[in-house]
């Protein structure tokens, strides 16, 4: 795909970018929507940091600009920040050890101050609800909450109806994810999902669970 | 003070501490209010970084915990960030050049992360619309709308009230903040207010106008 294609002229948009699958989806459909996307990583101590490098080849596949963020969370509060504790297992219920505690709204914040002095009109999250029923940043509700909270704290929100959250992917189940990046040429290869951060996949986490459970349903081959 | 005489067990709040003076006055009242305070700082290339001395000075002073976090907006857009661009006059109207896009939702999601981490109940904020009527993020609505963001978005608020954002100066003039100070035996001597952040205040930015102002207007003096 090559996007300045597709660019209206001066629509932009903010994408949070991890180099996860979902992530990578929502850049696509982002762009196939006639956006200049403009994408942001996070080097917040995940035990998977190696996705960074996943965010980089897909910004660069795609032509979109990347601004890597770097910050520390020292108070901890995850097995996701900690190599230490022990992955959940697949399949546990609840909201799992790997949330890291409000997350989604850091993410969100960087996003919005990008998006505000760039003067982009949206953010793009490709966070979903269905397969992680457990983390609550991830809910529509939230979302809609934090578009409203953004629009009261900006100068762009006092002059205008704001910038706009979208989530395009929040009710999708992984497996329509999946077809849905197949659709538009999502290069899988080029995402990463597992939650251990190896060399490959562990094909045990969470992520890697409901990855390849998607892949299956769709009847497709995961290429990593 | 000896804010160990005034612990109610287990009453524990989050205190964005800048070092500046409104944020010294919160941090004291927290305290007289019985709570526990554990303080954060943020380093991201403000001009007046020296301010985050001030803020260790008075989380020593109190014996409270401080915890600074790193982080940089590559993206700029303002002043405040960018020693090259002149700091706006005291009195100008507008937002001011020094507005940082999203700054207060920045700090105030890691104050969140921070909070539900350690089971803090409040997150103590000393933002107030009086003297800087330009920035959004200092807003009543906008703190509001965050709280409620934030009960969405956390662990925390899906099984309780949620955190709690308290902006007990929102409404308060600076006069009044700086009386507070004085009644709460706030050492102003260890905070810093001016925006060009050199080894004594300018005196004329927006900043310190209003904080000499403020003095002069409580027949004070300002130790500094």
């Amino acid at each position: 795909m090559r996007p300045d294609k597709l660019i209206s002229r001066g629509k932009k948009a903010v994408v949070l970018l991890s180099g996860g699958l979902d992530s990578a989806v929502t850049l696509y459909l982002a762009i196939k929507n006639g956006f200049l996307c403009s994408c942001l990583a996070f080097d917040y101590g995940q035990r998977h940091r190696r996705e960074i490098e996943n965010a980089r080849r897909l910004a660069k596949k795609t032509g979109s600009a990347l601004r890597v963020i770097k910050f520390g969370l020292p108070w901890g509060g995850s097995s996701l920040l900690n190599k230490k504790k022990s992955l959940p297992p697949a399949g546990s219920r609840g909201i799992p050890s790997t949330y890291v505690p409000a997350r989604n709204i850091i993410f969100l914040s960087f996003a919005l101050s990008y998006a505000e002095t760039i003067g982009a009109e949206t953010i793009f999250i490709g966070a979903h609800i269905h397969d992680y029923s457990g983390y609550p940043d991830c809910r529509e509700e939230f979302l809609r909450s934090f578009q409203s909270a953004a629009r009261y704290g900006t100068r762009t929100g006092s002059v205008s109806a704001g910038i706009k959250i979208s989530a395009p992917l929040v009710n999708k189940s992984k497996v329509q994810i999946i077809r849905l990046g197949k659709s538009l040429g999502v290069p899988f290869n080029l995402t990463w999902s597992c939650y251990k951060g190896g060399s490959s996949p562990c094909g045990r986490c969470q992520s890697c669970f409901f990855r390849l459970k998607g892949f299956q349903e769709a009847d497709l081959k995961d290429p990593l």
